[in-house]
């Protein structure tokens, strides 16, 4: 009977620490699937049809896509020299790319293909944050914008069922100013932005790149250090 | 005679002027092909090849790669929205595709898919910059980074038929701090170094991000306001 209990407790005890997002460890990591390089429209075809997208379904999406969105995203494409599918400045590989899923958070390890494990619980709100309604005196916004942390930007996106965060670490770069490697890293997290973008066009996805999120509360959860710059948002799913 | 002395009159002074840049208006706009939107690696393809170069042919673009090569950069893909194959925050179209070719200096007008004329003369040495030896004491630096304004960064590339240098007019921006603006032109700018460095790979043209250059010279040339920031550089050409 006291095992019993004493099982509750701890129950309870995980549910509770869960929501708050304290459990890291009993979420699992996600091994992810070879990279299908033969995928996708031709390069021009994938371009003619790119478009930001405004609504998803939120079915999860299969193992093979999220393997191919995140090895398209920033994967190893020629391992023995540690480069990828981003450039960065001077190859250090500052962008995190963060997925933030139904169970929990987790980061991508390009060099081992897996999604390592972060935080538990579905943190999807801080990232779809919606920003008050537009003022009517501003034009309407076009569709296809990076949504910016400003009143006139366009129209934070329906739920999806996953979103990429793209963060840099600038204190991986080993020379250059504060300042410099701030643009590098917004740079990196734009060079990535366009994979994931042509990614979903390739293959019939559906996304759109996004500035606007709780920045501070992602900061909080991620435990992110000072040098760790929050940049770019993709909601990523099927078409609804 | 003095009919034939006032064409050689003409002729060098046209020379002479060329190569200080000041002809703009003898330079001709050049009005660019159809994009060719079968063309290319289908997209998982082009991203396991994509690399950095490090040399070039200096062989002239055709036209038909170039037209396609600035379509794919920034082309229009939905015109009756006027939106482009890159995103930007507020749909500004904040960053400009300038491209130094042996003749002169031109802009993209992706409205009217043409390259318009801006200044005279071969000045793409401002952007192929050499900066001084790396010390020693540095590690080797990886072919694939986006080379940097630091002593550390990648080697400078060897001469390309064409340079393009991408540059954000923070002006475009409705809204938004200068910050804020000067972020959402950086990663605008990766987002374009994206579209160039894949329409390459998917094509067989050699190309590199680089953040090297010798910005205020650029300035100077073509004349640039306050508000505009110039962010990256890609030498492209054919294999060498």
């Amino acid at each position: 009977m006291s095992r019993v209990l004493s099982c509750l407790f701890v129950t309870i005890t995980s549910i509770s620490l869960m929501s708050s997002g304290l459990l890291a460890q009993e979420l699992e990591s996600i091994k992810l699937n070879p990279p299908d390089l033969a995928r996708g429209h031709p390069f021009m075809e994938a371009l003619s049809v790119k478009a930001s997208a405004s609504e998803w379904s939120d079915r999860d999406l299969s193992l093979q896509d999220l393997s191919d969105l995140m090895w398209a995203a920033n994967g190893l494409n020629r391992p023995d020299e540690d480069k990828t599918t981003a450039s960065s400045a001077m190859n250090a590989h500052d962008v995190d790319i963060y997925v933030f899923m139904k169970d929990g958070v987790f980061v991508y390890d390009y060099r081992n293909h897996e999604l390592d494990a972060v935080v538990g619980g579905d943190h999807r709100s801080a990232v779809m944050m919606r920003r008050p309604p537009r003022p009517e005196t501003v034009p309407e916004d076009s569709g296809n914008a990076v949504a910016a942390d400003a009143p006139a930007a366009a129209a934070p996106p329906a739920e999806a069922a996953i979103q990429i965060v793209l963060i840099s670490d600038s204190d991986r770069f080993r020379a250059g100013t504060n300042e410099l490697k701030y643009e590098w890293g917004a740079i990196g997290a734009g060079i990535i932005s366009q994979n994931i973008s042509l990614f979903c066009a390739a293959t019939g996805l559906k996304t759109r790149p996004r500035a606007s999120m709780d920045k501070e509360k992602i900061k909080d959860l991620l435990k992110l250090k000072e040098t760790q710059y929050v940049f770019l948002n993709h909601p990523v799913g099927y078409a609804k």
